[in-house]
């Protein structure tokens, strides 16, 4: 078994911002010589997604937007009783997920023709951490 | 390490359908000769899920009003001025996942009693296809 | 390859609760002796879930409070036409999936500084498991 370890780093300009990581990962597959195998892809946060969908723009607006109505920015969030004010990117993050695995077959991603992968930050403005694992042969 | 890589093929007559997959999975694992490991079932598109849930056809109508409700059909999502019309399939994808992985144990899908495994159609009536794939020794 | 398997017993006290089961993950890691590789951690229910986010007690009661808005207890599921009771159970299973998948990095769990792994019970008191299985080497 051959296994490869990549960590991806982001530091937003905005709190909330969608970044297409396909490419990254793509070359990760090509640096672990993996024929036959899987990737997972996660954040390293509870304020993060990971998500496979459409690299267009309006739609991306759409997610956000929607994600903003089924768990909205609220003041009065117990969370926030800790001093913190991101109970909404908690609840963003358990909506979308903060991982997805990929299929390797024969060295490359196998995804089909629209399916491009994104980290998604809901409390950026910081360093934060995604991990890409290999496993395969 | 053994792997085995399987593609179903999917075209549904209505636009939303749920298709139970639980048993051409398990002939995947048992052609693979897998006998501990994991399978990896995903769809190849960004309009379509797959999940584990009951087989039980209230539920699923359940499950249909449910998304609907959540991630509605509307005319004016942004992402239809590219001159699609499927954008609640995007969103239903994202809130239902595109994957799921299975555990193999003693050669056999160790599911719960029951957990059955749909393939959800939000944008059919076309051919689109999961990818299976099966990694383990 | 190596792997190892292991099953988590609840039994809770009320119809929904949250557990934190990094400790045991991270002991079944220690005793699978893999060095690279990935863990599932999978609930064996339909009206449970596996998630990762923080261990803050405000947090998991906006958590509850959330999926209860989201996905709420009704009377008029057409799934209680069998006798089931529990048509909340299966949706909030759906909105929060039941299963993750953890990196193993140099023999240990490679998690980001404030990820818990948690079992989510939606319709408890009764027997209920989960499924550990490690692959890698």
């Amino acid at each position: 078994m051959k296994s490869l370890t990549k960590y991806l780093v982001f530091n937003t300009k905005n709190r909330r911002e969608y970044i297409n990581i396909t490419d990254e990962i793509a070359q990760a597959v090509a640096d672990s010589n993996v024929k036959e195998g899987m990737v997972l892809v996660s954040a390293m946060h509870i304020t993060a997604a990971v998500y496979v969908n459409d690299a267009e723009d309006g739609l991306i607006a759409d997610i956000d937007e929607w994600l903003e109505h089924l768990a909205p920015t609220r003041a009065d969030y117990r969370h926030h009783q800790t001093g913190e004010d991101n109970g909404d990117a908690h609840l963003k993050n358990l909506l979308m997920h903060h991982q997805i695995i990929l299929p390797i077959t024969n060295g490359r991603l196998d995804l089909g023709t629209w399916q491009q992968v994104y980290y998604a930050e809901f409390d950026g403005q910081r360093r934060k951490r995604a991990i890409i694992k290999i496993i395969g042969e």
